[in-house]
């Protein structure tokens, strides 16, 4: 299925760890994001990184470029990420979110690059030159600095969260827990009312236990399916309290 | 500055690698969360993480617990999260950015608990079993199966994401509807289940009922004052049928 997530690139400069260059592959597979770019990665053994768990392959593709003008050349949006620690950022920044939504508009029309800088410094003044603008992940400003493997995951969710494609499925075993009628609640509180005079919890002749209980019964918003599975299961204690009621008798 | 995600405690079920605790610590710490817990990790060591960086004092103070119930035994919430692989789910199943509207909206009246099963096998059907409802990260089907680091640190920008300033306050009057505690509802699932084995609704042998008991509990979704009304009737019925119990040996 193509997707206007195909359009996307992620795009690593100088990232100097292969094992987030793995992560980042796997959070962009789990997300549905095939289009991976390295730029000057520190160890060329990036491709064989033990944390790319089920992206092996999007790693074996992904495209090395030896700088960020080459590696963006294609893109008609170019996004760069940032922990906004530097107070001379020339660029306009957006929160992800905001940003996020710009980016989804663009995937529409053409080819993204999304830039992440290297672990310990980020982008360049010049490496973000080749940025449209820049963007932020709401982290705190006492510990802003994430994980270059985790920043990518939350890029990922956010471009795709709320799409319909990546929906999950509802199971079937949902389908009846549709909430109780009311008639089955009021089934339900009479049995616990027989069981709780049977053992001398309430004074049967108190008209207001059984208010109480009603209302109890109630906020309790059962599904159909479970006021069936109490109903049944405290049939079963008021026969077993009934039996001896009986034998009183 | 304290906030209502000082409510929140991660949980890590059994996670298998010390870097993997220690990246949930990191992204807790760049979202600003402090709590974290784990259940039997599989090595010792997992508080000297590397990959804890800016957050060694949150991983410090990590609190270690032996089993679920007692890691989320003052939650008044507990969200499990699932890459719902498996078919035969039994609980409620929620999107993450539906299920973090619900635990931003219980955070502001008391402690949620978000539980991460292990790396390999996520969390078992006894572990879920303690869980209100569970939620899942929007993964593709054919890739569903995130790292933990960034899984954690996907769901932590999910409640963080487009938080104001200050969060409104609840009422007073309503402090006595919050949801009731998981010690709570433990203690009101031992008693429904030692009612039923008295009156032979359940083998007193069969571990599955006790599960599915406890599931069902929990989708009551009780507040405090009701489980402790709930807990106090239920003990009387199983006093009476623990008399009869004694009288018939």
């Amino acid at each position: 299925m193509i997707s206007d997530l195909d359009n996307l690139r992620v795009v690593l400069v100088a990232a100097r760890n292969p094992l987030n260059i793995g992560a980042a592959a796997r959070a962009m597979s789990n997300f549905g994001v095939r289009r991976l770019r390295v730029v000057n990665p520190y160890e060329v053994a990036f491709r064989e990184a033990r944390s790319a768990v089920g992206a092996a392959g999007l790693l074996a593709k992904a495209e090395q470029y030896d700088n960020v003008a080459e590696a963006v050349a294609d893109c008609r949006l170019v996004v760069g990420t940032t922990d906004a620690r530097r107070r001379e950022l020339q660029h306009r920044l957006l929160r992800l979110d905001e940003g996020g939504r710009a980016i989804k508009r663009q995937l529409k029309a053409g080819a993204v690059a999304l830039v992440f800088g290297s672990e310990r410094v980020g982008l360049s003044n010049q490496e973000m030159s080749h940025c449209h603008w820049m963007m932020r992940i709401p982290t705190r400003e006492e510990h802003g600095s994430m994980n270059l493997g985790q920043a990518v995951a939350v890029c990922m969710y956010e471009l795709v969260r709320g799409r319909k494609a990546a929906a999950a499925k509802v199971a079937p075993t949902q389908k009846e827990q549709r909430p109780a009628q009311s008639a089955e609640l009021e089934r339900l509180t009479q049995v616990v009312l027989e069981v709780l005079r049977a053992s001398g919890y309430v004074n049967p002749r108190a008209a207001a236990a059984e208010e109480k209980l009603r209302r109890l019964v109630r906020r309790m918003e059962l599904n159909g399916n479970d006021a069936e599975v109490w109903l049944g299961m405290l049939r079963q204690i008021a026969w077993k309290l009934g039996t001896n009621e009986k034998s009183e008798r």
